[in-house]
């Protein structure tokens, strides 16, 4: 069994294969730009371990592994347009430095590129495969477009329910599906496949229910970003949705009067009534519920436990970064 | 064999077939906006009739057919965003009614749901078609890259050979593969593909600069859009180009002071000089040449000439508006 930055390194040393012609200079230049500072794999990652639980790695799986990460880049690319983000992984997102015209572009050119990949594996399981990867890409398009539309919403009309749609659908539907698809590759039976899903795209969710925890509740210097940037834009997090759903009347007006607070006020404002409706305690408890039903998946997966590990290690690492 | 309007009937009944879900109701009614106007369906019929030169129209010509249609869609949607187009078949365009986020998303979606009706094809072709489809889409991102980069260039220094390669890449591909994929699952032979395909790509070439003609020296009655409009743009159409590599410098000069005249004048005065350098009757040439270029390579295809009328008919209903 390799550990991530084994099987990190192993993929890096692939996705040079993947090789792009020099014109349209401006097309293919921005692309290399934007896939030159990668960020942490782990979709591509989770891929391959997810094909490493039931057998060795099948050259097809690095090349899933690669259509996966073209695939991340291609929503991040066309992401960052929507939401007017000017700064990716520390440097100028793609829109920004090349242009929105070719930013669309080049993100099309990334989502044909992933499909261009998926081409290549054995025929025996291609349909599915496909079938799969469609799938869960109309889904991230889905959860795109619920969290546009709550941008134009009152924060009291979106519902937690709808929130843990949106997180389920933008994000974390990739990491069942980068896991399942190394499953299948692998030869999981059906039942194995669906609970290597569920490892992956409830941890994704907890994952995301804790990146919203750490703006308002972490270390500003473990995390490299300034805390409370969410409470700073007014941002639709699960803990203020939660806020809004745990507040009484009294309670609701007080939120909305420090969301109309400036900086520093607005911040400690809000954590305050957020630690007076204990939105704080309630978070750990939904991040501690959907690492369980992760784990619980991958726990019902009849395979020796050493086997399980290099997941568990994955999932801790991206998991414990409150502590 | 049937004709262009029998094919459209058939294609018609065919395409609902393609369901969306009902939500996220912006996202997939944007959609729906979008294909309820639909265009000439050249492309999908293009399809069916490659197939029915070679054998019986095949339910998967059927299926890309729909995909042709879909992918021709996605490219309109975000086309029209990065041209900043307002009006699209009459009627606002999908960003401006929806919003460009949503705009952006319909396009990645329409892209997907056009690989997720590819994947129903049967395997024996699959991956060969799956393979042109995505190399074809490749070159036009690389198309519409081109056609920006121009907009940047001076008039001068993009010549006619820059300009037929990024119409082939934009649109004439395009049509190219569709009639060749159509040829494929008809059972063709690799020369007939190959002739079938350039018979696609020639007539879109040609049908591109007529376009750029008409524009020009069509009646405008008949075109049902204002004359000159590409004139009064200082768009860098095959004539324009044309016209400055034929031009000397005292001819060169008149044309920029000629394009920086406004309204009706601007329009005389280009025209005048277009006539001046015989740049009508080149255009007239240039569109003759590519239509015997692809009229030639149908000839070439060995089989029963009636079959071959369809094709015909269409290429001229595509190519004699300015008659």
């Amino acid at each position: 069994m390799y550990s991530f930055s084994e099987i990190y390194e192993r993929y890096q040393d692939q996705i040079g294969t993947v090789e792009f012609p020099q014109s349209p200079e401006n097309l293919y230049g921005s692309i290399t730009y934007f896939l030159d500072y990668p960020g942490k794999r782990i979709r591509p990652v989770l891929c391959l371990m997810g094909n490493e639980l039931f057998s060795e790695i099948h050259p097809d799986s690095y090349i899933v592994a690669n259509a996966m990460e073209l695939f991340h880049n291609f929503t991040l690319v066309h992401d960052d347009i929507m939401d007017r983000s000017a700064i990716r992984r520390g440097r100028p997102t793609l829109h920004v430095k090349y242009g929105e015209q070719t930013a669309i572009l080049a993100g099309d050119l990334l989502l044909i590129q992933a499909y261009i990949q998926l081409n290549k594996i054995e025929p025996k399981y291609k349909g599915r495969i496909f079938g799969l990867f469609s799938e869960m890409a109309c889904q991230i398009c889905e959860g795109q477009q619920m969290d546009i539309d709550f941008e134009d919403r009152s924060i009291e009309s979106v519902s937690y329910a709808e929130y843990l749609k949106m997180i389920t659908l933008k994000t974390s539907v990739l990491l069942g599906a980068a896991a399942k698809i190394g499953a299948i590759i692998g030869s999981a039976n059906a039942e194995q496949q669906e609970d290597v899903y569920a490892f992956g795209k409830n941890i994704g969710i907890a994952f995301q229910i804790q990146d919203d925890f750490l703006d308002a509740f972490g270390d500003t210097f473990k995390m490299g970003k300034q805390a409370g940037s969410d409470i700073l834009e007014n941002k639709k997090t699960a803990l203020l949705i939660k806020a809004f759903e745990l507040a009484d009347s009294s309670q609701k007006m007080q939120l909305k009067e420090a969301m109309c607070k400036v900086g520093e006020d607005r911040i400690h404002t809000v954590i305050g009534l957020y630690k007076e409706l204990k939105v704080d305690l309630w978070a750990g408890r939904a991040i501690h519920y959907y690492t369980e039903i992760a784990f619980n998946s991958l726990d019902r997966i009849e395979i020796p436990i050493y086997k399980k590990e290099k997941l568990t290690e994955l999932a801790n690492s991206l998991l414990v970064r409150q502590s």
